[in-house]
């Protein structure tokens, strides 16, 4: 469960942009990748440290930069003093509860995401922290671990696909934003599909697991609500705020990667309506099934009580009780029994009590 | 169930524009069809490719373009081509998991539906998808499968019936678009049918399959809901915003749609209400008919467990046991039996039990 | 039920302003009555037909002509054409599923609304359709059937009472809208009194048909609400738009309409919860009343068991049960089972379970 | 239930403007108590009748006019005809079914609320309703009944106590909306000692009238909270708006009823939710006792059916039955009843099914 | 429960800006702890009475004065007078029951808020009441009782670490808000664990004090709710609009305030959900092991009573029972027994009742 704060009591009391190590270490080394290019040229490298960054900050080409892991905060702090970050954004960055949000510093633009993963085994999501700052000519990136998800857009740089060498930097942040919000779309097709085998499962009754797979389905849709719902603000004011820093032709783009974040957020409230309709659907499956169960149960024990009580009457010990002595006395109650069974059971049925 | 993506995964990490098929092959043979007329002439014919399409570009007349069928691709990468539509426009008008949605691009105004139909064997909605673009004197429309409803149209063009030979392209657009909206009434009504139907064999009492139908109304509630929310902006913006393309004496016949889609939007509330409201219903008469059946059941047991042992006290073997002997104890016990078991019945009734 | 659209189907694909009868008929003719005052004279006639109102068009004193029935297209047609109502405004006036709108046609000013009454005898609603139309010095008002409602603002202006004849067409308008909208507290007051009933009924047990008038009121109350939500979005653009038609003098009365409409959405919307809470309450005392049967009628069952399986074990033909020649040892088991029972009944006694 | 309209039949298709007695006559006689009050001078005197104030119109000293019960329309007639009130607000202060609102005729400001008390014998809520009038000099106060109140105020200004004597009626307007206010937080406080006792007694399992209270509880809500919401749009329009009536040292104080307000209808919605959790925690209590209740007594009886079958067997009548004539069989019979019992016994107790 | 408001009744009907100790007495002294402090100079002093605080007002340093303890009224009438504080603000600050909110007095800024902490103990949610006056260059904080949440900017301040030293009030304001603001993370941090421990013991079945934990983590969740809803609206005034006390490099730490306030009530918002989510799994998973337990034991009772039926058939004294006397009889009924029960065991496994 990734709903409620953690470390909070660690970084209570602290100055505001002290930078606290609460994230989780999800990769063994922090790892920064540069990307350098411009429509000719195209350098990639690993760094040894933050300061080789250094060189990179007024090239005229683009320059991605990506730190994968943030448990290393000296990391975090010298990238932050090279391109001269306000400290409660690196607070942010390293502070991996915080919820999506957009805020234009003038010289840059801080966006924060969500990324999110859908976990096959435990059909569970993962959710990962992601920071992107776009400067002037550059993007850095704060990853919690390598996902295979901006890899993506490096390979299109690399081979030279798509417009993103003959662009700016505000088109390479359109780029990993537009895979990042891309990959709800996978986690929803995902859950889509839980969703479904879960429908199957309900409709033919009631059994064991169901109810726990519900329960998951739905917090499951509280997780991806919460990272998908700050989205459509955050690309709304990408989208309709004069920018500097961003150029009128990527708008476009932007308000494509808007139009997605609305479409899964509509998508994650059906899907919750869905669910909500399953669970009301299944309690009334196997309440019903229930109800059937307990009914014929009943019906047999009920036509059987007064036969019983019939037969124990004659097996009273009373001396003088005239019927005992009657020849044919033992098959007229037999026969007697036999019609009041039936007719109970044929006035059940009339009833349509089963 | 079309609530959840579709091929997110076959999509992502693609460059943005990219034209993937994921619609699903619906018909044949992807077919175009041109309609070119002005208040005088009328032309029509199938085109054998999109390249025939060029000519009609820049007639005076208003010129209708329909491509019935999205599989091929290459149709599609060929139109947006001939008529410059932006990248991203080709690839919503592929992508039929899109949500309704309409984007002025001053060149022309692209509008994204669905077209929904009842289908009345699996009491079920079918939803396609139906991209507009209107363009200075032309029209292009781009629909997964024909059924019918354009039809309409093109018939009153033929026919010349109607104001929509004397006007221009904006006018055909709110043709189409009006048509449109008109089926979502014919599915409502489908709809509220089968509610209707519903509604009678609820008060009925139980049956095995109220409750499955009542989901599925529910879901299809949820798929007309979120196929028609949409609706209401988008008209609000067309008849709002001042858009070059669209002139004003069109801009009544708008607000005509926009009225109906509010109307259609609060249609699909109340009902959801009425189904929800409905549901409710349904299980209290479930549990009422299953109360009413247990506490009969229960009353005949209760009555005839104690009488059973007062029978069985004089079944025992006991040497020493006084009433056994005398001449009118088998015939007291049986008058104390029928006391006690009528008491008991007129005590519940009495209790108001049953 | 008018909660989904009929004659869906029959209109679908008509050229839009298409008149088409779906309006039931509910009166045999269609009858045309003109009133013509001013503060000195008044006159008041049965049109025989449309053609007769031309005359009263373009007179200074103020015109009221009333169309009761609207199954006759060709009489609205005619109405349209002599006083130049735009088509679309005359297809809304013979559609009756219309929702409540107005609409500013600078010539006139269209507003269409329910009329709402109280069935007495199906404790339902009935919805009336009723067209307004505001000219500059004639009202038009199409009615499906007349129901005695505008028949109190005939009266007042035939005997002169009010401020109605001293004034213009804008005040006949809000006296038509205010009595239009009075009738809804009647309905209002009505549906009180049911509730009330119901609540009293809810209170004094199960019932067979509580379920049934909780569900009729529910459905009575989505009416409603429908007819009523549009009214105050409707009125408040009457009396916030500078409407040239509408004098400054008669916007204090038009936000007094609004006023009424805001407080009968306000009553719909309590009222609502009153019975969602009535219906909890009934579902609880149902339960309630059912556990109470259960738990007395099990106890019963569950003292008798054991005392009929001692009473059974003395009932086993063994050869040797030395008991059974005990002298005492019949009234010992009787004792026992006295004692056993007794300690049961107290023991449920103690745990509070009857 | 106040929440109905009440003599909406009375009332339909009279005259907009008309005085029609819809009050409940909850007090004798009528009676106007008049104040007239600067710095220095003040002068208290009950009237004989409404042409008594007459004379105070136009002092230039703070004069307020209270009338206490609205059963008599000519007083109210005359009231309005001496200080130019318009008929409407004379027919809302009539009609006690008014919604809160407040009105700016430019001579004079008109707000009407909901006076709240709680009946400590019904554990329920009484609403009169109270309308203010501020004028220039003057404010006018029509309460069905005095309760004590309004006497606040009028002993402050008696006893010269607080800033009222020396300032404007615009003050007093604010004094008399304040000890208004301060009354809902009086009925709040009732409602939470309510509240709280109800807790308590759902905590401690079923209560016979624990369903009934917590109905009430939650009719209450819906009477305070239908009173209060339209307040705050009301002072909120008060603080907000220029009114040229109320000085702007008077909207601070203005402010402060606002924030009032909207504290009381943040408690009204959080005790709404307090009630709906309590009323899901009473069920799931009961339902939780009836359960345990009905398992315990399931298990008596199975444990003792099969027992029971045991007995009868060796009950049974046949000549040839084996086991009966071995001398140790009676005993072995017992032993294995006891080991079968015991057996279930534990079984139970292990699957923890008591 | 802090939801009602407490004596009420205590204090309605005084002068507004009358002081009345509502607040509980938490604290046995109040404490005045006086900071004075620029870049170079630090004094702190406890001062023996408000009068003490009047030579710092005007000092040019930023002198930051608390006050712990609320219960002696004239603490605050003084402070009010030296440092002029409206009268209403003063009934605030005494008044604990008040909701979050901020005021502009020009002159001084008004901010009220309630300080959360978690009682292990409890499991429960304390809540105090915290006022901070920000002046020209002093800051004036009131609290019910020192919980060392201030005490952490105390402490910054005197060892001369983070910003604060060098900074004006509006620094020291906004510190003080952002420790208040994380101590909320703290009380979610706790409330998280509760909530996660509570999910697990949802999930391993019904165990006794679940539902009350469920109730009690609402209730919580209501408190935290309501002391957080406000403090948006709050942040949001305090960051948007221009107050010419607050500096504008205080805002983008204010705006952090704002993004953290944000955050927890979404975190309230879902959570709640969650906690819903789990009440509902609680209650099925309730009623599903309480439907096994039915389920089984009726079986085992279904079973054995035929079977009961059948043996005291032949546990009758009728003379003529020719079976009894057939040598094989008592074999062939317990075979036919054994039969019976074992099919009817067979059924009901195959029809999946257990």
């Amino acid at each position: 469960m990734t709903i409620f704060p953690k470390g909070a009591r660690k970084k209570a009391g602290l100055v505001p942009g002290t930078l606290v190590q609460t994230a989780e270490k999800k990769t063994e080394k922090t790892t920064i990748t540069i990307l350098d290019y411009d429509r000719e040229s195209f350098r990639e490298r690993v760094a040894a440290g933050p300061e080789e960054c250094r060189a990179f900050r007024d090239t005229p080409a683009v320059t991605w930069i990506n730190v994968e892991g943030l448990h290393e905060l000296e990391v975090t702090r010298q990238m932050g003093e090279i391109f001269q970050i306000h400290p409660l954004v690196l607070e942010d960055i390293l502070h991996t509860d915080q919820r999506p949000k957009m805020e234009d510093y003038e010289d840059y633009v801080y966006v924060v995401l969500k990324l999110l993963m859908y976990d096959e085994q435990k059909e569970g999501i993962l959710a990962d922290q992601i920071s992107l700052i776009l400067g002037k000519n550059f993007v850095l990136t704060f990853e919690e671990k390598e996902r295979g998800i901006l890899e993506q857009v490096r390979k299109r740089i690399r081979e030279g696909r798509g417009r993103l060498r003959g662009r700016g930097a505000d088109y390479l942040f359109y780029s990993l934003l537009d895979v990042i919000v891309d990959s709800y779309f996978v986690v929803l097709e995902h859950m889509g599909e839980d969703v479904e085998k879960l429908e199957e499962d309900v409709m033919n009754g009631p059994q064991p697991n169901v109810l726990r797979r519900i329960f998951d389905a739905r917090t499951n849709m509280l997780v991806v609500r919460r990272a998908v719902w700050p989205l459509r603000d955050l690309t709304n004011i990408l989208v309709r705020e004069e920018i500097p820093l961003i150029g009128q032709e990527v708008d476009v783009y932007l308000r494509d990667v808007y139009d997605h974040a609305v479409q899964i957020i509509e998508t994650v409230e059906v899907s919750r309506d869905m669910v909500q309709n399953m669970a009301d659907m299944y309690l009334s499956v196997v309440n019903n099934r229930m109800n059937e169960v307990m009914k014929i149960l009943t019906v047999i024990a009920t036509i059987f009580i007064p036969l019983t009580f019939l037969a124990s009457i004659y097996g009273m010990n009373f001396k003088h009780m005239p019927e005992l002595e009657w020849p044919w006395a033992y098959f007229a109650v037999l026969g007697v029994m036999a019609a009041l069974g039936f007719s109970m059971l044929g006035y059940f049925r009339w009833k349509k009590w089963f």
